[in-house]
């Protein structure tokens, strides 16, 4: 494997919100430069105006570009207006323009194979808003313009603790006509990969959850578990994705049982996001599974409540930085494993009477 | 305050689950015979059995009821058939006949005023049902039974963490419809009282969730919020109950927001239960407030899948019947408290021009 750093590219989110502390603060420590080369997507004059207002020592160099960027430095790219007003702990159309702005230039950038892995600070959904993003979110968007025309999941993750959705912004009263066999089976299809690929399990278990209480409660609590939940695992079983379940929520989290499972397919966002942050939000990292991109995020979002008081953590950032970066090497690892394929020394086992000649070279 | 020992009734629940284990396994233990005087509905054969399986050394008087109790011991009340098969691990028509038997009877001699406050070991909500029985589980039944008409609302609790469900048994399909603003009150207002007088907070504060992800997010994700939760709340605040929110489910968790508040207000079955359950499911009390009977039972149901293993943490049973236990002192104290009012003392001050005088007496 090729003996350079990681290029990470990170856009710097809402200027208002806490974005620029935590990647000051996850890069105030210098051995995070030994790890890999970061290049800020956003405003040298906002950055200097947060390091100041929370005293973070963290010095930055500003490049054109990505491809300027140098290793042992925090490189930042300006992508925004010069004069940018900061209105710390509001949002505001100017911040949303800026990280919209920034955004752009990194994913032009990151087309033209300046950088290798995206880690995104967060945005303010609303403020972000305009002609070119009528998106809900970060997601959507990099799936719209990076995807080539792949499928993304969102896998929340700490750890070997993964959850991923499989309907997302919906309101309560349409989860149920929204969540079918296809739906169900696609979602299974991207975690599953994604589990093999990027996080290097090779045989992944997948927990499901069931839809209703109870898992339907042999039909007395709602019947999807058994017209629409059951059918697509068995179909994904049938196809080698180990699935198991349908699992009730509650009782699932509250035996500790996720701590078996590789990855946990919840029907719903509540119903998977409200016990993963309770147990791992201070370090929870968000990662787009399914894209050619390598995608991630922290789980918190602007946190305008204690923007600028300097009492954000950065844990979730560098995690973010950590799991891109852990992605990155093992899908490049898998490419050179597969570059080069090994002839096969040995015979496939047919039946009882075949033997295993591990002498045996084929023709 | 009267010198003398509460008493707990303790229904056995499903025999061949583990009730029995985490029963004995608190007792075990000669301190809890100082805090209360135990009395097990349920069977002095099936008791031995379970004891001899698991080698608890929980020593048990039989006597014919809690009227004739000794404190000091564990008492038990033979409620079944003589010959009663356990059957470790799996779901028996007798074993629901049986765990209906001893809750009989346990409401029965709670009415005669036999014993103080009934902690429930888990029964398989299946097995149990019949001529008499056909309720979704023990809060409903004992609503009906010895609710004096009052509505029961269930509070899953681990110390100052307690969740509330606005809606409980239903489908995912029908939450939305069964949400009414005069549903929330009506919780709110139980919830608002029972966290006053039962748990002694003077002007308890609570927290509601939203319906729908991200709060609705400003009506695109749903408006509920709008129409329904938001003007339950506004109602309930003029009423006196402090009340705040709507906080969308995921990030008030991740937060740790929920250590602000005395209680937490939930829409919907897994919103509430599986984020509690992930952070509290060890020592998790599930308490029925609303009604004249102080109850609890433990967090976790039949656990047939490790029953007579000897494995299973008696903790969450013993928090049930400490938490049993305080609310029914609280209660018989503020019931002292009231009983003779002192005379006022001084005049309610109206506008700025009265004068508090402490030593005024009222004619």
């Amino acid at each position: 494997m090729e003996e350079r750093k990681i290029k990470v590219g990170i856009t710097h989110g809402d200027i208002n919100g806490i974005g620029y502390e935590v990647i000051l603060k996850a890069f105030a420590d210098p051995v995070m430069l030994e790890l890999c080369t970061p290049v800020i997507y956003g405003s040298p004059k906002v950055a200097a105006y947060h390091r100041k207002a929370m005293d973070i020592q963290t010095n930055f160099s500003i490049v054109p570009s990505a491809a300027e960027a140098q290793d042992g430095r925090v490189n930042i790219v300006n992508c925004t207006a010069d004069e940018l007003k900061v209105e710390l702990t509001r949002p505001s159309a100017e911040a949303g323009k800026a990280a919209l702005d920034a955004l752009e230039r990194a994913l032009q950038e990151y087309q033209e194979g300046y950088f290798d892995v995206l880690v995104t600070a967060p945005i303010n959904k609303h403020t972000i808003q305009s002609d070119n993003f009528h998106f809900p979110g970060h997601t959507e968007y990099i799936e719209e313009r990076v995807g080539e025309g792949q499928k993304a999941l969102m896998i929340l993750l700490k750890n070997d603790f993964r959850v991923a959705l499989v309907t997302g912004h919906v309101p309560v009263s349409e989860i149920s006509s929204q969540i079918t066999k296809e739906l169900i089976m696609e979602k299974l299809d991207i975690f599953h990969k994604s589990l093999k690929k990027d996080f290097g399990i090779d045989n992944p278990r997948i927990a499901v959850f069931s839809l209703n209480p109870h898992a339907g409660d042999e039909g007395l609590l709602g019947t999807e578990e058994q017209t629409v939940i059951i059918p697509a695992m068995q179909e994904m079983i049938a196809n080698g994705v180990q699935c198991f379940g349908p699992y009730p929520a509650d009782g699932f989290m509250g035996s500790g049982n996720y701590t078996y499972f590789d990855g946990i397919l919840a029907m719903y966002h509540d119903q998977g996001l409200a016990p993963f942050k309770a147990l791992a939000m201070d370090e929870g990292v968000n990662f787009t599974a399914g894209l050619p991109i390598v995608r991630t995020s922290p789980a918190h979002g602007t946190a305008y409540d204690i923007a600028g008081k300097g009492v954000a953590s950065e844990d979730s950032f560098r995690q973010a930085v950590y799991v891109a970066i852990d992605v990155f090497r093992r899908r490049c690892m898998e490419a050179e494993i597969n570059a080069h394929p090994l002839r096969r020394q040995y015979y496939e086992k047919r039946d009882d009477s075949d033997k295993l000649k591990l002498d045996t070279v084929e023709d």
